[in-house]
């Protein structure tokens, strides 16, 4: 997608040096747009772990280049071995992070059967490459299933359709295009006029900082809302679809998406709002069922919620919120059950939030 | 209550010079807590429209005195003529502010009837006075009908009582108690454990700002939490109770209050959790049936969203958060529909948010 004019991916090996990946400095966006060079795999820990780049298929695909990187960078005799603790030590970056140990896996396993330094180093680097392609293709196919969604509202109701997501489910938590985002954009790029209403996403803030910078530099209208205004806007006929990611769903269709899902799914529902969740397959726990029982819920920083980082117009600061010596809770996600959700949207097709449903999409997961 | 451990309402006269009205700056709050004097109408004006001070009760009865120190400085020949100039003035600071123009009219009826400027005058002090007093004693009585709510909990839990509160329906928008918080002052004072989930209310921040620092101040266990966490918590029996204020209430029970209200009653009914609005009967609007469609909600600058103060560790300082050129709205309200609603705890005690329960104890109001 396009960042000042110009078409980016949210990461590559920089050009004419293929011992540098680059991805975007995601921490400073949207005030400042900045490269950062990873050269080594601590750098690519350095840079999952203080969240430089953030979202389950960038974080999976990241980790893969980082396998890359260390390859490339060993001196010694035993390079598998020396991989295979790389791993590890990747893993432990973001232990939550399911695409993380998925795509470091593919990455061993492709090696393995390797028969010389040469050979790993290029099987490593191809992988990875395949795996960011993956996540672009599930993307891509994800906006084509999705478009039609919106196309529908459109043509019965002549009016830009307004679409609510929260988070950052877009293409800079993937390669391209976006999960969530990708039905609107494809709509947005075949002219029907869409409108986003972009929850700010507190604590972290990723739809006010990422998803209104993503769509601002594609040319999509939008409008930044306090977590607290869907209801409203769904009471008031102001919201015609709601789209959010996942990052973790269950065989049945429960949803685990950033705290706050749950209670716009809970308004939509109540106001006969769609509400689709858009997730490529790779997020479906295919082992569990009870999304509230089984899917543990991260506690993060408190200092995530006590203060908050913003623009002085000059630099990026940081700004306090709370009286001294207040307490802070910080739950990083919520589970949305099955029942509220009207369809997922996958690389292979939407279907309801049911198990069979799920299964016939995805048979070979019987 | 208290402050640095002194009792202190929210407006008073200042001791020993009757000719200025002293506040709490709740501008500053919690980062600084100082005290605003209040000598003229125009300063009156100002602390209204400025949210120096806020909250429907406190307005209100801060216009009174307004009122009052309007009298006091008048030298001309026509005081009572200048005191409806001055309530009509007093009246555009909030106009939304039902209590506003309650005060003013309460004001100005007992004033009308007065023989002279001294009765004038010892008649607007008076009023005023009793105005803050009437504020009072209601808080205090939701105090007193909410607490068994509350007691009963812990009767059954014999764990501390998790309540959910949203925005600042504290002492804060009152003159002391509050509404919302009243329960939980009179149950913390009669030894009961209690911890008060502080929902932060972007995009003011009313909760992380103004409700933490008051049950701080009490020294009544606290938590803030981002506005997207009550779903979580009430998913996982976290909450055992939810208190929240009222800006305006139809005859059937609809509940306008702080943007996200709506949000959170739906969590809470979806969970089985206790829903409570605590209200003085004078934010009742008697006229009305349908919130949704009677109720206008007021719009605010969207500066509110795209900007949030804190605190730097010296000054108050202010963040941006939006991309530049970044569109945002900002819906001050929102509409909670009685069917979501447990119960209303009013002055006369608590019923149902039905028509029938609500006049049957105001029954004078048919």
């Amino acid at each position: 997608m396009r960042i000042n004019g110009q078409h980016y991916e949210t990461i590559w090996l920089k050009p004419g040096n293929p011992g540098i990946v680059q991805v975007i400095d995601q921490r400073k966006l949207p005030f400042r747009f900045e490269i950062f060079d990873l050269k080594t795999a601590e750098d690519v820990f350095f840079a999952i772990k203080e969240m430089v780049i953030r979202g389950a298929p960038l974080i999976g695909v990241t980790a893969a280049y980082g396998l890359y990187l260390s390859a490339l960078g060993y001196k010694g005799k035993n390079l598998l071995g020396f991989l295979k603790e790389t791993a590890l030590y990747l893993k432990s970056s973001r232990p939550t992070a399911v695409n993380l140990a998925f795509a470091l896996d593919e990455m061993l396993n492709a090696c393995i059967p390797c028969n010389s330094e040469e050979k790993i180093r290029r099987t490593a680097l191809g992988i990875a490459e395949k795996l960011k392609q993956k996540e672009i293709e599930n993307c891509n196919s994800i906006g084509d299933f999705g478009l039609p969604l919106i196309e529908e509202i459109y043509i019965r109701k002549k009016e830009p359709v307004n679409i609510l997501t929260h988070c950052n489910a877009g293409w800079l938590a993937c390669i391209d295009w976006g999960t969530a985002t990708a039905p609107v954009y494809k709509a947005f790029r075949k002219g029907i006029p869409v409108h986003v209403w972009v929850d700010e996403t507190r604590p972290r803030n990723q739809g006010a900082r990422l998803t209104a910078f993503e769509l601002g530099q594609e040319g999509v209208p939008y409008t930044v809302i306090a977590d607290n205004t869907g209801g409203y806007l769904m009471q008031h006929g102001l919201v015609d679809l709601a789209i959010v990611g996942s990052d973790r769903t269950t065989a049945n269709g429960d949803v685990a998406n950033k705290i706050g899902t749950y209670l716009k799914a809970l308004a939509a529902f109540d106001n006969h709002v769609p509400f689709y969740v858009a997730l490529p397959s790779s997020t479906i726990d295919w082992g569990i069922e009870d999304g509230l029982k089984e899917i543990p819920i991260e506690q993060r920083d408190s200092r995530e919620v006590s203060h908050i980082e913003g623009w002085d117009g000059e630099k990026i600061i940081l700004a306090g919120l709370l009286p001294e010596g207040a307490a802070a809770a910080n739950y990083g996600f919520d589970v949305t059950p099955a029942r509220l959700v009207t369809g997922l949207i996958t690389e292979r097709g939407i279907c309801p939030a049911n198990k069979k449903s799920i299964f016939s999409l995805f048979p070979e997961k019987l």
